[in-house]
């Protein structure tokens, strides 16, 4: 191969001597091209500001040896579709294999990574050192293929964690080693044909029978079937299956049972029907199936008791008799999954930024001077300002996943509403930036964009699920909203300072921001936290008194809510936005002076900036007036060509393998050249 | 399965008696819930409020009835994937078929409908009549599936158009009835893999012999593959080749070739050397190509000589002697490619929003009282405010399309430069909007959405390219400001009144606005019209300026240009959704007074005030106040809720016909029932 590139070149060479004449004129030599491209590598081009190793150990936050363990693992196996394009190894799905294709591969990378110990300890294991280095490997697992993580997903988050939080003793003992060990495959039967976001309203009941003590669970009806169940269309052996348990002819609410719906050879049990849910624009790896059960028994010790319980002769017990109560407690351990989602959203945004910066800083286009040479992507200011503030915006919500996983890890039950709430947010802003920034990466790195060898736009379809799966996302800003609501009224209600959810600093005067804002003002950290607690705060005002108003007038206050819904999602954001404001202000507090510092510094400042420019509400509730405004957007055009020299350094911060990243991102002319066809 | 559906309901009813025993106590009743979902079909609920039939007419603009025989052609054949889903039949493409089957049923569907005579005309006949014919024919197409209109584009209209626009009488005597009849497919090779909206920057190099009288084309490099080209993996027997044409050791820059790269057996000819661009994120019916011309001998006469010739001795002869000029003339034909892309895009808005629409109509979610039924999903405000007014903007654009397709067809010298920028401002405004409005009908309907089957997060995939294709959305929108730039330029040296470009305005004062805005000046279309204006004549004189300031200081046009993107983008998007509002307000003013032209004003100003509240120039550059704004806002959600009985009639009247929309767009309960599967 070496020689065939030799003598490619000694061709290229020939032929480009043999089309470069003299030039007769003027004229011509302005349409004439001297030389063909050549790639340049950004390396060559670019320098490291300041040390990429310590960033990387910064934004992954923690396990950072684990990770690269297991990106190795998986760069050594055939499994994962090791490909060469242009000299250098790849590793990614072939998005061409058919559904049941892709289901099978993901299945059999399972195995492999089984085999290997990469599970060891995920179940039986506890503690927050444990669950970060779960955490960790499940993100890795992610920036491979979603489908994997997802798959993984369910099998030990979902299903998994519904045994040990939602189990007891019995149910540990008999599940967890063996679903570490893939023993039974388990899945997750919550979301029905007729009921997604509102869990509450499912339709799958349970009776119980006293005579054989056992529980009945049926699907009453075609919207009652259980549907986008991941692992039930083709692997699971057993399932959590949520359903209202009516005792005596009083429907409890939601409670969570265990059931087989497989056996060892994948055939289906007995009064269990199973469909698919068919092909998807992504997460073709996972199958996701449909479940039917017809008044199946199941043993009375199958109802996952920590919370409630029926005893042998059919009594309900439980410690919480609020219904409400009960059913928040057999939610709130779900909170993995937002903090799951939202932490891989920003993952999968830093494989589109690498591979899009990377790539413009390779590709040039068009010329500014009729003869000149043509100009590489990003130095264009167009260019800049497309990927650079998505940059700053991936890494200070990278900070917020981050403090998002340490919060959850050391969770007790005082964190519990904080958890939730901000795991809302930050699972809705991510997961819409992370789609955002895809759509951008895509369109800027032109038609290369749409080869899903390059990843860029195939992410798009793998990760869009993540705006609407654990809750719809203008669902969860909304709920933020209410949560937030519901402490200003408690607040005021009992006269009592704010404490918790950020908002102590409604406590003291509303901030009062100066009139001019000089460069150094815009940058200076403690104006952006004034702006941002401005928002927060007026907007929280105004909407709790809008909603206050409503109800005055007779209105009840969910419909209050509702009107007031375009009040609520600015809230939810400015809400969220601050929360990450704040993470990445506190990771750059606690870096020793220096150029680590410093750029972390720009990127908050970008980050802040990018935030304001963006939100209207600045200039429509009059927080910053319109000279303001323009100087916050030239401020941004300037910190583009900030950030501009440490683009490289930024996302080879990143710490993503070469390998998990597209051919795009490295000598697309080889990549694409004759001999590697 | 009638019997079977009896059994079903029958089992439901047992089902529902069993589980509905006395309610003991208000708590229990609170949770109970009494009956399981039942599907109710919009039409049930809902009225219309005007003649669909004559807003479709409207809508389609042209050629109704040709297009109800096309979807009609593409029902009755087995080739294109007839389904039967909860007793509906549908069609549309199986998207879990691999790229290789793909490509090969769309070449299927495109000889059926070739035997059908559906092409009959579309490169022999000429005139404005035969050109609509032929679009519309294209867009319903593209409804049914993206790959086959753009193969069909590909062979039509870029390889077609290039013979007959490019070439002279030898040309389309040897080869337009043959491509009609697919005697020879034809490709398009202009991209390259270093080169793709840079044409001139293109590598491919052509040098004559006037010893044999043959053209020689070479590929000098990897970077001067061509790259993308449709029809050139697989199937395409001739291509069009972009090259410079070097004569004599003067590069007269791009032309155009007609060069054979298979034979009738699909063999791949002497000299040529063809690959796969690979799977794509969406298209994969479509098998682009990259191909390398080795020395490639061509006889003379297959230079398309419209614009140049090269006489059998070698000489070069051009009427236009300006190399820019005649590199314009030889790109002005493709503007019919920004015009169907345009087009099309809205026709994939219209589906998607007819799906999200019709299933919002009937999906129901979260009661807001204890006890209270679900609420519809388009009764909630936030839904409205998501959905509705994506409704009005396709509306809107919906006209501008047409719009755009009367002037194209009607061309002439005279009108090019309006066609070049007009088209440009909506190729990358309406394609932008589709894609927005499908991720937006995506996460409207939920998980739903992510099923292949229901198309609205297909077509993301599908669709996606066009924001990069025929030229980058941003470079568009640049092209558009700079034309601007150059007319006002050009009129105030001359000290000329401003005419065509829709910029008449600017000979008047500049507007003034009210400064308390009621509803009724709100929604009246001068106050639209002149918001509209004022905007564009604005960013006008501000961008001018701006670049003049620095041009002042020694900066070049170009690099001043650049510096500004911001402000050119804002003016492109000034002009072009002044020349959309423009067109709905034309639609509206020739009907006479009734439910029709009620309907349409209720859009029109939807469309118009939505445009207003997501610009934040309005507000930053004070053409309107802080309570302006608010007011827009309200009146925006007070909009909603008048359009939001229309709604049903609005996507109806899209004429789009049910087979073609996807399962959760009718019943689908049933479409999910265990009968279907």
């Amino acid at each position: 191969m070496s020689e065939n590139r030799a003598l490619q070149r000694a061709n290229i060479l020939a032929n480009h001597i043999l089309r470069s004449p003299p030039l007769p004129s003027s004229l011509s030599l302005s349409l004439a091209r001297e030389v063909c491209l050549q790639y340049s590598p950004p390396e060559l081009n670019e320098s490291y500001g300041f040390d990429v190793k310590e960033m990387r150990r910064l934004l992954d936050g923690h396990n950072t040896e684990d990770r690269d363990w297991l990106y190795g693992l998986m760069m050594q196996s055939n499994l994962f579709n090791r490909k060469e394009r242009g000299g250098k190894i790849f590793v990614s799905p072939d998005y061409n294999q058919t559904m049941e294709q892709q289901r099978e591969i993901t299945m059999k990378r399972i195995w492999y990574l089984l085999e290997k110990g990469v599970y060891r300890g995920w179940l039986t294991d506890s503690g927050p050192e444990a669950e970060l280095k779960k955490l960790a490997l499940l993100e890795v697992c992610g920036i491979y293929d979603h489908s994997l993580s997802i798959k993984l997903g369910v099998h030990f988050f979902l299903w998994g964690n519904a045994v040990k939080f939602f189990g007891t003793k019995r149910h540990h003992e008999k599940w967890l080693k063996n679903t570490e060990d893939y023993v039974v495959k388990g899945c997750f039967a919550m979301t029905e044909l007729g009921h997604g976001s509102n869990v509450r309203g499912i339709e799958t009941v349970t009776t119980y029978d006293p005579r054989t003590g056992e529980f009945v669970i049926n699907t009453p009806c075609e919207s009652a079937q259980k549907y986008w169940i991941g692992g039930a269309a083709k692997h699971a052996t057993h399932t959590i299956v949520f359903s209202q348990l009516n005792i005596n002819g009083t429907n409890q609410g939601v409670h969570a049972f265990i059931a087989q719906i497989r056996d060892e050879d994948g055939t289906i049990c007995p009064n269990i029907r199973v469909a698919d849910c068919g092909h998807k624009i992504g997460l073709n790896g996972v199958d996701n199936g449909r479940i039917w059960f017809d008044n199946l028994r199941i043993s009375r010790e199958n109802l996952l008791n920590s919370v409630a319980d029926v005893s042998p002769d059919g009594e309900y017990v439980s410690a919480i008799k609020d219904p409400d109560q009960r059913f928040g407690a057999f939610m709130a351990p779900l909170t993995s999954g937002r903090v799951t989602i939202a932490s891989s959203a920003i993952y999968s945004a830093k494989v589109g930024l690498a591979i899009a910066l990377r790539y413009s800083l390779s590709r040039r286009a068009f010329s500014l001077t009729a003869n000149g040479p043509e100009v590489l992507l990003l130095d264009y200011p167009s260019h800049q300002r497309r990927l650079l503030p998505l940059l700053a915006k991936t890494y200070a919500m990278s900070f917020a996943a981050n403090d998002l996983k340490m919060i959850y890890v050391k969770r007790t039950p005082e964190t519990n509403k904080a958890i939730h709430v901000v795991s809302s947010g930050l699972k809705a802003v991510l997961t819409w930036h992370n789609m955002h920034t895809l759509q951008e990466c895509r369109e800027a790195v032109g038609g290369q964009g749409v080869k899903t060898e390059n990843l860029v736009g195939q992410l798009k379809g793998e990760f869009d699920v993540q705006t609407t799966f654990e809750g719809d996302n203008n669902v969860l800003m909304q709920q933020v909203s209410k949560a937030l609501f519901a402490e200003y009224v408690s607040c005021k209600k009992r006269n009592k300072p704010f404490r918790g959810l950020g908002l102590e600093h409604m406590n003291s005067s509303r901030p009062v921001l100066p009139t001019q804002l000089s460069s150094s003002t815009l940058r200076c950290s403690q104006f952006q936290k004034n702006v941002f607690c401005l928002r927060e705060r007026d907007l929280l005002e105004r909407f709790t008194s809008e909603v206050a108003q409503l109800q005055g007038r007779g209105e009840s206050r969910e419909s209050s809510f509702l009107v007031n819904h375009e009040l609520a999602e600015d809230l939810g954001k400015a809400f969220t936005e601050k929360a990450i404001l704040q993470t990445i202000l506190d990771a750059e507090a606690k870096l020793p002076a220096g150029s680590l510092k410093d750029v972390l510094g720009l990127v908050r400042s970008m980050y802040a900036l990018i935030s304001i420019e963006e939100d209207p509400s600045f200039l429509r509730y009059g927080y910053l007036s319109r000279d303001n405004v323009g100087d916050v957007r030239r401020e941004v055009s300037k910190l583009c060509g900030e950030v501009r020299p440490h683009a490289l350094a930024l996302v080879t911060s990143f710490g993503i393998p070469d390998a998990f990243l597209g051919p795009i991102a490295f000598n697309w002319v080889e990549a694409n050249a004759w001999s590697s066809v």
